[in-house]
């Protein structure tokens, strides 16, 4: 058995290659959920629905987000309603009062659907308003979350790191973004001065992940601050990864990264945004799996190989770096 | 001034004429929310709607709901959904303590939205998503319905019949439905016991209603029990009613009827279905354009047409009835 933690893009990447190492059927993977919004009614899961588009064959590969050759009717009338109605479009977030409104799990990311700020696909809209009605009728997103792999067919076990909320805020010399306004309405422009996990205090990891903690655990090249930083922000998820074997990938090659936010996160928060700032974030992880090029020295253990992600057979090549690194460590 | 009661398709195709007769300008439709849902998360208010699409001319034409060539892929996808994680379609009604969750304008009429037991079309559900939000910014429907108004171009004025839930219950021999249910889902085939407008004791007109209903009113050929009946079931709206000249096109020809579950419902609610039914119904009516082939004889002024309506022509006919029988009031 193995679990991976899973958030943005790059943990998903190893998942493309990793039952080649893993078998799928004792494989379960924890998503980050810090990320997620209630946009325009509907909660939406930015990273469990990439494992579930990916799981289901049906992922957009060129943006690893939502659903290839989707369409986007009503992503575009929305914009095309609001014109003419002129009503403003970008994030139209509502008022502390109604953030909670009918449904807990919305706190602190519930923003209203006006001119959608992030784009939704047709059929993706179908699996966040499945996703929302099946909680609306009393379900756990765990609960939920399984009826959604099964409809996807899964062949990993999907868990939501908790039924809780806690939302990603991006602190800023622009003010409190919420992580999917700073990232994708603002485009990652202003400067990050600190990043929050609202509600991550008070959330817990559900039994269902507390079980899979119990397993040795990988951690992919995915962003330390934003795509795992509100599962480690949870107490019982840190607690949880000191008392297993943990082997984390690093989504630098010294100092350098392949994509993504994470370098102005890492600063933004006042952690190098090197290899080293990694380790020194994972202090409960026991190996790492670094590139071939990363000559960074680490007080534990280290496997290297070529960390960059393309395709499927680059991802296997990854996983089995993770095998060997937690056979180094006695997992 | 003049001000058309509308629901179902009846009032809708007359307003398709009726601009030839009444400035549009001038005109204002006062339209039945009470066989609205609320369904996966967003209100729907079809009656409303079709007000909307035609004066935005893009209703679809065939079936009077809906937008003409609208796609249909999210809901594709919810059935799709449904049918590989197993879950059972048809109204999935909400329990009643999650039926005002958030939103108490959603009472009585509440449906998960998984497997949508309605065809929403995925240019239609761009409505019905920016409705709920504004909803949820804390806007009335009446102030919505102004904002959708100005989104479509509308040349009249359309207003609910009021901001506060109403819901049309058809009571059959397989127990309570919601109209939708009734109508949609199982296509009008138990029998009907009673019809409950549930709510409408605590429901009030609007301000803009009341102050519509100050001038004379044409109750187009609608389905007296579902169409108008939620609007009747107002006691302001009665009283208004009774101290404005009235004018209503019967949608029966003696004890024929053109098209849709009238006769039925007539008689589900112990009302004879003709026209002596419909002047009964109406007791506030001071004229009643009948077609020129119905001899029922009325203790009013009545103006006979031809008053079947395929297109603008024959709406603008029927219009011109109602017109004179206006005239024949003194309004």
């Amino acid at each position: 058995m193995v679990t991976f933690l899973a958030g943005g893009t790059g943990t998903p990447k190893l998942l493309d290659g990793a039952g080649e190492v893993f078998a799928p059927s004792a494989t379960t993977v924890v998503g980050n959920t810090g990320d997620d919004v209630e946009l325009g009614g509907h909660l939406v899961c930015p990273d469990l629905d990439t494992v579930l588009f990916h799981g289901g064959g049906v992922i957009d590969r060129d943006r690893w987000w939502g659903i290839a050759g989707d369409t986007t009717e009503t992503h575009a009338e929305l914009h095309r309603l609001a014109e003419a109605a002129g009503l403003e479009g970008g994030p139209r977030y509502l008022p502390a009062e109604r953030q909670t409104a009918g449904r807990d799990i919305a706190n602190w990311r519930r923003f209203s659907g006006i001119a959608e700020f992030m784009e939704i696909g047709d059929r993706d809209r179908a699996v966040h308003l499945t996703r929302t009605s099946l909680l609306d009728e009393g379900h756990s997103l765990t609960a939920v979350t399984r009826r959604l792999a099964d409809a996807f067919d899964l062949d990993v076990e999907l868990l939501p790191m908790s039924d809780d909320p806690v939302a990603t805020i991006v602190h800023t010399d622009d003010g409190p973004l919420h992580f999917q306004a700073y990232w994708v309405h603002r485009r990652a422009d202003p400067e990050v001065e600190d990043v929050e996990f609202r509600g991550a205090e008070d959330a817990e990891p559900t039994d269902a992940v507390r079980e899979a903690l119990s397993e040795p655990v990988v951690i992919g090249p995915s962003n330390p601050v934003t795509s795992l930083g509100p599962m480690l922000a949870l107490s019982g998820v840190r607690e949880a990864l000191a008392s297993t074997p943990v082997v984390a990938v690093s989504p630098f090659v010294e100092d350098r990264i392949f994509s993504g936010p994470a370098a102005d996160l890492m600063r933004g928060v006042g952690r190098e945004p090197s290899t080293a700032g990694v380790a020194r974030a994972y202090p409960f992880a026991d190996a790492f799996v670094l590139d071939a090029e990363d000559g960074t020295e680490l007080d534990r253990p280290v496997v290297r190989t070529d960390t960059r992600i393309d395709d499927a057979a680059d991802a296997a090549r990854v996983a089995a770096a993770c095998d060997r690194a937690l056979e180094a460590v006695g997992a």
